[in-house]
């Protein structure tokens, strides 16, 4: 049946329709019921969406209400004729359950869910039930490989020909550890093709997507990015806006909301970025230990399968494994990450030192890898590089290339001191806490929310010294805030 | 922050509230953000769920935009004032992920995910990843007690004193095979008291509840329902409209979806519901063999597992294993199952005898177990109720009190007829396929949608005689049936 497209006044975050009773009842439509919208040209686009059946208020029956998501994503126009009907329960599901019920899944299945996943033909419960089904059984290498295949093909590829390209990836976990922008200015000085893209923050305070969105734009299409990278040899953008791996996105959206992350997913989500913009150099990070995402003896094993994976795609591929026990650097959000990250770029000003040691090793390790450096000189070569300025120079060049500019940056308004309620030394800053205590505070949406660390593990404090600073945008968020860190224990002084 | 309700004009199916960009920005709301709902009386009333920011085009600075879905279940009122503020993610998705993680939870524990469920406080995505956990890790004896204790106390009990309450249920899995009627008649004529409450169809084309929904309503409040339970010693109707146990009903809707129904689960909701109207005999129906729900090595675990549940909560519990291989009855899908079962009610006409035979062996048990008749003259009794057109009479009554009547019933507009392609032996009915055809025709949502089956397994089979009959409301649903039909195996002929 033929309709004419009406665009709904809200954004619902996700994909909604909405139909006329008569309309549905003509169709065989129930609510809730799995549609699909295929626009009228030559190579259509087609789009599936579950309907919510309403009566005479939105629509006409001539009509169907779509929220801007679905308007975006098929590029629709107000009163656009469209083509919608029944849509069959996607196979995919079955899938699903074939994994959940611990079957290794092939190339084209994983390929079928993940391309159910992009077309929105799988819900959001679905999806859930997919994650829960790699969380709970698993995937063997095989799997891992296709599901990394699988999430590259559904996404626009970056082909770029230079031997050069080169890329860095955390697997995160750590407050802080703003490497990247660092390791990209340092690298790109020195020659190193960095096309860097980067997800938004998952259960941490911020992604470097998000620290780097307080300078800059992060949303890029793939010609802009080509030209941003033919001007500075680098960039520093957020992977979603590319349409680089569109599932990808999907399935972390449902992750964040599960709070769940399982292996095979956090590998494919990486290689299947690193291997969207063509790198042919890659550092993977991977920092362990208590309160840090992953043991050593689970870093031992992860850093296997990330070697065996690159060695599958043919890539130079190294990963290091680093101390993650507690936030490197001071500041915690977006803005407090970025005036670390300055602060260490300028070399008229002194950074904090845990976060440039880390970043001149990851930097120099890239230079190794790729030959700019001879071995063992990799780290010298990075700091000569920093303290020249030309890495400042390179990441103002990145910055205004992205149409932004470097400014002075001033966190939250509304503040609290914590102090040090005994004299000792600082046994544990807790991970996890911290980056809960920094979302409650506003992280990452609210950009200038966040904690600035005043001291580190092991070192000594005095009573009614501060030990953090809670910023916020809200007063009701840095109450909560503020109550969180009265119930938690994120500091523990001895 | 206190705000004026304001009601939306449409169902979303789901609950949804919107919040102006500025209050939400006010509050430290981000878009998808959970919040709660409370209202400003002595003892509130208090409901989570998550939020869509808007622009200014449907709620001012001092409102919020509630859909029917929270209007109803807070029982709110256009203008109202109420609380709002950020819900801390609820400790049961850790729960959940304790479980996820092969761990066994406690009383408390289930009880936590229960309540969380039905306040809202989960999300779908959260509810899917719960019936993974318990899919895929499975539950306990203890567990699955405590998630029927929890589930019962989810809603209303209902507090009969008379010893004869009895009551019957069904795994399901085979099409039609809707027993239920004609034993609740036959039982109730016989003295026993029959407080039926039935689920709507989860896979299947049609549950109790949708059948009994062709001649009378089946959604009533606890009251209404004892004052028909006092004309008529029995009714037949909707559990969830009962608000007996809605932690049932959520986890049920999220099943449907994910079309999977773990163990636990099943247990728990036939026991909370046989529980939750104060039954004292239960008798259990578990179909199995090829094409059923279950083998007959699961059956006979699942029938321990019942028994061991009765015993805990001191009922008198038996458990029946019946073949469960193809349909039963001749009609499937709302109406075509009321025409078979008041053809086997009305001592005047001739129903299917398969039908009737199942639901005369079942009555009898129930009949024995009570003391109504004596061991082994069980079924006797139960065919002298219905032979004698007292189960008719008493079917009659129920149909009446739930504001019905017998009428004339008609399947679908649309029908098309499947013929044997070779003269030969019905090797096979397949229930999953034939309960999908059913489903694709319109089943269970359009009445009188579905299939009249000619023939049974066994039975010999001309070339060109009529295997069945395929009805649908809808011309396009008739269509795809078609389709269907053609491409799944439904019957067998050899």
């Amino acid at each position: 049946m033929q309709l004419k497209i009406k665009f709904l006044k809200w954004s619902a975050g996700i994909p909604v329709a909405m139909l006329h009773k008569e309309t549905a009842k003509k169709l065989g439509i129930h609510t809730k019921a799995r549609i699909y919208l295929r626009t009228l040209i030559k190579h259509p686009k087609e789009f599936h969406t579950i309907v919510n059946i309403i009566g005479d208020h939105i629509v006409k029956k001539d009509e169907i209400a779509v929220s801007s998501e679905i308007k975006d994503r098929m590029n629709l126009s107000n009163g656009q004729k469209i083509e919608i009907g029944l849509a069959e329960t996607p196979i995919s599901l079955d899938l699903i359950k074939k994994k959940l019920n611990n079957q290794a899944l092939s190339e084209n299945e994983i390929k079928e869910i993940v391309m159910d996943i992009v077309g929105n033909e799988l819900s959001e419960s679905e999806i859930a039930l997919f994650i829960s089904s790699m969380y709970v059984k698993g995937m063997n290498l095989k799997e891992t490989i296709y599901l990394t295949k699988a999430i590259l093909k559904s996404g626009n590829i970056f082909k770029l020909k230079n031997k050069f390209i080169a890329d860095k990836h955390c697997i995160g976990g750590v407050p802080n550890n703003r490497t990247t922008p660092i390791v990209v200015s340092i690298c790109a000085a020195a020659g190193l093709i960095m096309p860097k893209s980067s997800s938004k923050a998952i259960t941490s305070a911020a992604g470097t997507a998000d620290t780097m969105e307080v300078l800059a734009k992060v949303g890029f299409s793939v010609d802009k990015l080509k030209k941003i990278l033919k001007k500075t040899n680098a960039f520093l953008v957020w992977g979603g806006a590319m349409g680089m791996v569109p599932a990808d996105e999907e399935i972390i959206r449902i992750e964040k909301e599960l709070k769940i992350d399982p292996e095979a997913q956090l590998l494919a989500s990486i290689m299947s970025k690193k291997l969207a913009v063509g790198s042919h150099y890659i550092l993977i990070d991977i920092p362990y230990g208590n309160g840090a995402k992953v043991t050593k003896l689970k870093a031992l094993l992860l850093k296997k399968k990330f070697e065996k994976i690159g060695k599958y795609f043919k890539k130079k591929l190294e990963v290091v494994l680093t101390k993650g026990d507690q936030p490197i650097g001071n500041g915690i959000g977006p803005v407090l990450e970025m005036i670390d990250i300055l602060k260490i770029l300028d070399p008229k000003q002194q950074g904090p030192k845990d976060l440039e040691t880390k970043s001149v090793f990851l930097a120099g390790k890239l230079l190794e890898m790729t030959g700019k450096a001879k071995k063992d000189w990799g780290i010298k070569k990075a700091e000569e590089i920093l303290s020249s300025g030309k890495a400042y120079e390179k990441f103002k060049q990145i910055i205004q290339a992205q149409g932004g500019a470097i400014k002075k940056l001033i966190p939250g308004e509304f503040k609290h001191n914590i102090l040090a309620d005994k004299t000792g030394k600082i046994l544990e800053i807790n991970n996890k806490a911290i980056n809960l205590l920094a979302r409650i505070a506003g992280c990452p949406t609210d950009k200038s929310a966040g904690i600035y660390l005043y001291a580190h593990k092991d070192d000594k404090i005095k009573k009614n010294e501060k030990i953090l600073t809670i910023y916020s945008e809200s007063e009701s968020r840095l109450s909560e805030a503020v109550k969180f860190y009265a119930k938690n224990e994120a500091v523990i002084i001895a």
